[in-house]
């Protein structure tokens, strides 16, 4: 298996990119990376070669570019190198930490949507406070979504938790602001109705403050509604780290007992931290792409690529295209 | 002043709500209540009745009532009862923390629009960092929002944060899923264009995860997403207090250092309690409808009259009507 891998997406790159490839060929004897971004650079990190090769480019995408031109425009880009790869067969899947929007582009335009499926959606799996994570999907691949769209997201995301995660008849629940069967808005209302009839285990609405909880293992919504609930829990927890540190150290007292749970702290911390999980896959496109957090360190990037690996395996795309085949 | 007040909603009707009702008349000697319910229950806890008179029903609306059905055929509700005290004018204002949807029925079809108002808003006030807090609507009033609403919101947000608590020129956002403004959703990007030239002081649009750190006075979004928001802020506060008990109680050390902090941890919690802003207004009707939380203990209660008094006090209904009126 080959994984393309953009070495100039996000904050860290490219020396995070590089060590999270290293110990993921260590970690994984089954797969070869393909690094593309600027072999200097690339190179002085690179302190092992196995299983890892260079493709060398100087352009890239920049995280303030405009998504769709800078796509177009940008051909030798490392990331739009990447999809080549993928669309020329010549690599399995393809990762990047970079412009989440020029990625959806890139996927799109470069590698191309699966027959039969209208609108790709970006996914991220989310914390719950049992550790086993949720998928959440669209968080913004398409911000104004049709009852179809969110159908097959939740047929999608189906089957990535069901291959990918060997989760058993994964439940789907659709996002709202009422558990009720006539909650809701328009769109809500009208997908409630199409998801009774769609081969998943439709579990009915949940709401959002039941979402850490593991109140289901797949969450349906457009991708405004996804992006705005991203955020949120993101923002909160947050803040709520910088009350707990405001306290924590308010006094000689509260920094003594702070230190005294600072391990647990630490992992609560973890506990919250989505790289853990992997990167956010964008589903609906031809073959695997997945978007690591921008400010990914080695070990993001490391679990975006077993994450990836798992995808790759587990054959989810192939088995997404005979179900929306099938269906339609 | 008089307020009506609907004694039997909420989880903690009436013991709480009298409680919280005697406290309030202590505080400020401008205000007079009515408490709305079952006499016997009502008086039981009446310990002091200056300032205080009682309106006898055994009727209530139920939350598990369904809401418009509710309000049409219990007319003798303790909730109903309130609103029509206010309908002629034998009360100023009034607050439940009953059933939401049944007070947004009721606010609707007793009290009424104010004239030129599409349709209201429920407008809670959201805990900061920094404790200013800041105003979210809507939060569930219209789920199907079009971008003249959301403009009057901006306008009746404004206004009360301006009148009520004195905030000078309050920054109003639009809850978007990206600053920039060619963000967003067909609603998003319709209404920004039409916030630029509202009578507000539009600051353009705001993210979800910046809300807590206080980027905007007002933040405006349609009644799905702001609701989608409010329970995705309190689930995530939730699980973290669950998952922090989880790590302070998890051995003889870290429950000898939680004990140390208590204090500070208990009030990080106090700083997040938003029933300490008061209840969720319901802008655009005749005269201020306050909804207390459901949970709501006396001292959220005496809160929710606190803030009704300012409401009253600073004429934001005539304020809102004023100026709906030269705009339209």
């Amino acid at each position: 298996m080959r994984i393309a891998l953009d070495a100039m997406g996000g904050d860290n790159a490219p020396k995070e990119i590089v060590a999270g490839a290293i110990k993921a060929v260590q970690a994984f004897p089954d797969i070869e990376i393909l690094l593309v971004g600027d072999e200097k650079q690339i190179n002085s990190y690179l302190t092992d070669k196995t299983r890892i090769s260079v493709l060398h480019t100087e352009e890239q995408i920049l995280a303030t570019d405009e998504p769709a031109r800078a796509v177009r425009r940008k051909k030798d880009a490392s990331m739009v190198l990447c999809a080549n790869e993928v669309k020329e067969k010549r690599a399995d899947a393809f990762i990047s930490a970079g412009n989440t929007g020029a990625l959806m582009a890139t996927g799109l335009f470069v590698v191309g949507r699966i027959n039969g499926i209208e609108r790709p959606a970006l996914a991220p799996t989310l914390p719950t406070i049992s550790g086993a994570g949720f998928l959440l999907l669209d968080v913004g691949a398409n911000v104004d979504a049709k009852p179809e769209h969110l159908v097959q997201y939740g047929i999608m995301g189906s089957i990535y938790m069901e291959k990918a995660l060997g989760i058993q008849n994964p439940r789907v629940g659709l996002l709202n602001i009422g558990t009720e069967e006539k909650k809701g808005n328009e769109l809500t209302k009208k997908t409630f109705e199409e998801l009774k009839n769609a081969p998943v285990n439709f579990i009915g609405n949940v709401e959002a403050r039941d979402l850490l909880d593991g109140v289901c293992d797949v969450v349906v919504t457009d991708g405004f509604t996804g992006n705005m609930v991203l955020k949120t829990i993101e923002g909160t927890a947050l803040s709520m780290f910088k009350m707990l540190k405001e306290v924590m150290t308010s006094s000689l007292k509260t920094k003594l007992a702070a230190g005294m749970m600072k391990p647990q702290l630490k992992g609560l911390k973890n506990k919250l931290d989505y790289s853990e999980y992997g990167g956010a896959a964008l589903f609906g496109l031809n073959a695997p792409v997945i978007k690591a957090h921008g400010s990914s360190d080695s070990n993001a990037i490391y679990n975006a690529i077993r994450q990836t690996r798992d995808v790759v395996k587990s054959e989810v795309i192939g088995t997404i295209k005979t179900t929306i085949e099938n269906k339609g």
